[in-house]
């Protein structure tokens, strides 16, 4: 099953989805993918991956890392399918990361490896996108980079875990309007899913709602305001988002 | 006025504090510091500084940063007054960093230097402890050593910022079982409050009861299980914690 949140008549309500993106609201009346403010689906604390695919290290000239490298995301970063995200002025480089998203069901601490997949809820995806321009900091990737307002649109659902035969098996996929960018295989992760739910919790209680954000594969390219950007996951979903200028977006805020 | 949070049967409260800590209840009852479980003061993003005090950066061979270190610290590491914080079993080096951290009352984008103290609900402290030995990654500092479960105590209480004259020119100290190890003034931060506020919302909206620990000046050392760590900043609070190994947690939590 699909289960997304939506704002409808100004309240967030948790609904089912079917494979048209059609919302079934919990009194069973039914609203097309267009009628609905998609928010992000779950509300927990956001773990990103860096340079967690081979391709994608090397691409950016970094060696493949020894441990994971997983920084926190605020919640001020999080929008949801069909929604906006800003490419701040004068920056140069703005590029957009396809990413499988594990959304952790309920409380893990210490959890082994084997049975870190009873842990998770289910799969969604997100758009992890990168200011690379603020790149080079003492903190890598700093705040600036990766923690903007509307810069990680994540949705449009979460699939339940069951329903997923092998999160490590999916080839993601980006399209920038219409033209495929970016194409990889979940396959091709450095740290698995049961490896980083196991290395988070042994050291970080782990909630029901929180989310890992599993990297991306090469293939980035810098985006601009008018841009159509899909991430695509093989099995899971599909997330679509526009860009926007910083010029667009405080007008839009007044 | 200061203002806390706490538990009391079960429930969360906020409530009111005297300088002897001695709480007072909606319904205007009264309970002592000891009566009751002390809860983090505030629930929003944490927001941490590293390197903000120069001769604290020097202490650990560091330039001092040309522009602020931020980096964001999960929930799970909050816990409040007389609790205790975990020493990791097989570490090295678990050091104390009493911090002063201002709270925000209202929204905050695109906030100018000169107006960003009108955000500030108002002040707190904190310990914002640090597992040195896994300070060498990739990603500095990493959760490994930041973003561990209970390695943040922060309060008691928020104190208004209207009662606190100047931020910035506070005696920050540190007391491990009654000696002083750490001494330090808030005049000596790098970045203060006001830039700190304009730099994160320019690129990120900060909400109220997101918090900011900004640093700790020189003077750190490993503490061990049995430790009482007592941070204390002039006119602001003072902020009482125990360390505790890593097999006592596990068995308070059977």
């Amino acid at each position: 099953m699909k289960h997304a949140r939506i704002r409808h008549h100004g309240q967030i309500v948790n609904v089912t989805v079917d494979e048209h993106l059609q919302v079934t609201l919990p009194d069973g009346s039914k609203l097309d993918e267009y009628d609905v403010e998609w928010l992000p689906p779950a509300e927990g604390t956001v773990f990103a991956l860096g340079l967690n695919y081979a391709d994608h290290a090397s691409e950016l000239e970094f060696k493949a890392p020894e441990e994971p490298l997983v920084f926190l995301k605020g919640p001020n970063t999080l929008t949801g399918h069909r929604q906006v995200s800003v490419r701040p002025a004068g920056v140069d480089y703005m590029h957009y990361e396809a990413e499988l998203v594990a959304v952790i069901g309920k409380t893990a601490r210490n959890v082994s490896r084997e049975q870190a997949l009873e842990y998770v809820a289910g799969y969604t995806l997100c758009n992890d996108y990168a200011i690379r321009d603020y790149l080079e900091n003492y903190y890598r990737p700093n705040l600036r980079v990766k923690s903007r307002d509307t810069l990680t649109p994540i949705g449009p659902y979460i699939v339940d875990r069951d329903d997923v035969n092998d999160p490590h098996n999916l080839v993601l996929s980006t399209y920038v309007n219409g033209e495929l960018r970016q194409r990889g295989t979940t396959a091709d992760m450095i740290f698995d899913i049961p490896f980083l739910i196991a290395y988070l919790s042994e050291f970080m209680t782990l909630q029901p709602g929180d989310m890992i954000a599993t990297g991306t594969p090469k293939g980035l390219a810098d985006v601009q305001p008018g841009d159509e950007v899909v991430v695509e996951i093989e099995g899971i979903g599909r997330l679509v988002n526009h860009i926007i200028s910083e010029k667009e977006y405080e007008e839009s805020l007044r």
